[in-house]
């Protein structure tokens, strides 16, 4: 049987600490069609065998399964990351139920653009660092009186919801002349670039502000879901903006000079 | 916080076999607002502390479990059942989606009838025999490639549907005056009384087609969502034609020994 869809949604796993839990994630994944499977920073590394003792037989999401040191390579040649967190975030996202997540995220690899899911580790979740790197948030409806949530079932939801969607849906691609969101490395270059300049600009202040104030850009520049040429030319923008403030400065120290001078 | 919907559906367990997966199920309930937790011979017997050690906290409903030697019992006070397979069957019985199930669950519950969702144990699953006393089979479209799903996973799916669904419409109460269905005892009832005369009449023949025969006629009166008056009266037809069928035998009888006399 073929695949349901060109490109299903990569599961990713940040931090993820119980290798039984790993598996149980597999075992989900297979259930419902997935297979891309990333760790990033697996707490007890990677292979671990009780990984696979507890996927039932749900070996190649395990087999063919990639590990990274950064959750940024992690979603590298993604265009459409969305995190699942139960928790509510300061940060400007669209936040989806997991159906509404599945009708975005199959729009998207309809339109043939590469996209995740992403969770975050047993007890600590995902970071607001981490979540400044997704187009958006997904939160499962759970019951507020209890709502300490299995890593697999998180899966398990946000998995099946994608299912019935796709199932639900014929899998013709469409939108080929839309010009696509560009992929998480050609953003996270431009932030590389904006941060830079701006740390030297000596934008963030005060200092223990700086994360959150990168985090707050960051999700600006993600949700809008840029484009290659986009971001090309954001990255120009901030390069004329940056040289600027070089000849700002340059005509300030020349006027300082001047003055200096003259006294 | 008050419950979402006046009566959520109980969860039924058919022989269940690991006491992490009843706490794993007890942890899924108490994430989707169900608490209502029904075994039906646990294999290992009741309670079992494992089965608190995997519930992460959620223990009422584990607390509050209660167990029973028949699936009957266990479903008595309900009167609307809906049995979660992977299995195509043979029986005549609604199939629906867990999202449908939700849909119809909730229109039930609304209109002040107790229902309930049930799972066969981890191994086997559930008999004919055990579907045949269901309105209706819950089929989660698992991938074909994979489909050993796990008892806890069906558990999130099925509950998160409900959930998403009573969130989604107003728990308002309607249909008041519309007759409800009877209770599964006084069906069990009938089909002891039904049963009794059909083995009395020679009509399971051959006898080991008796169960499948007697499957198929449970569905058929089960599916029909039965009120109570409407029993009555098909215990009365039942009881109108054994009684005939004992006149036409005695006339049968007296017929014969008249000509036996004769000859």
């Amino acid at each position: 049987m073929p695949d349901l869809d060109p490109q299903p949604p990569a599961v990713i796993l940040n931090e993820p600490q119980l290798a039984e839990n790993i598996g149980a994630v597999a075992r989900a994944m297979a259930n419902f069609g997935l297979s891309d499977l990333r760790l990033v920073r697996p707490r007890d590394g990677w292979p671990q065998e009780r990984a696979w003792a507890s996927a039932s037989g749900a070996n190649w999401p395990l087999d063919g399964a990639r590990v990274f040191e950064r959750l940024e390579d992690a979603i590298a040649d993604r265009q459409y990351v969305l995190a699942t967190t139960a928790r509510p975030r300061e940060l400007r996202l669209p936040i989806l139920t997991p159906r509404e997540a599945a009708g975005e995220l199959h729009a998207m690899t309809r339109a043939g653009q590469a996209v995740a899911l992403l969770y975050g580790g047993e007890r600590a979740g995902l970071e607001t660092r981490d979540i400044a790197l997704c187009q958006g948030v997904i939160t499962i409806p759970i019951d507020p009186r209890f709502h300490s949530l299995n890593l697999a079932q998180a899966v398990v939801v946000t998995a099946y919801e994608w299912r019935m969607t796709v199932l639900d849906r014929p899998a013709v691609s469409f939108g080929k002349n839309q010009v696509p969101p560009a992929e998480q490395a050609v953003l996270e270059g431009f932030y590389g670039q904006l941060e830079g300049e701006l740390h030297a600009a000596g934008f963030f202040h005060p200092p223990e502000k700086t994360p959150s104030m990168i985090n707050n850009l960051r999700a600006i520049f993600t949700r809008s879901s840029l484009s290659e040429q986009e971001v090309r030319t954001l990255r120009g923008v901030v390069t004329a903006l940056s040289k600027g403030r070089g000849k700002v400065l340059e005509k300030l120290a020349a006027k300082r000079r001047a003055r200096e001078s003259h006294d």
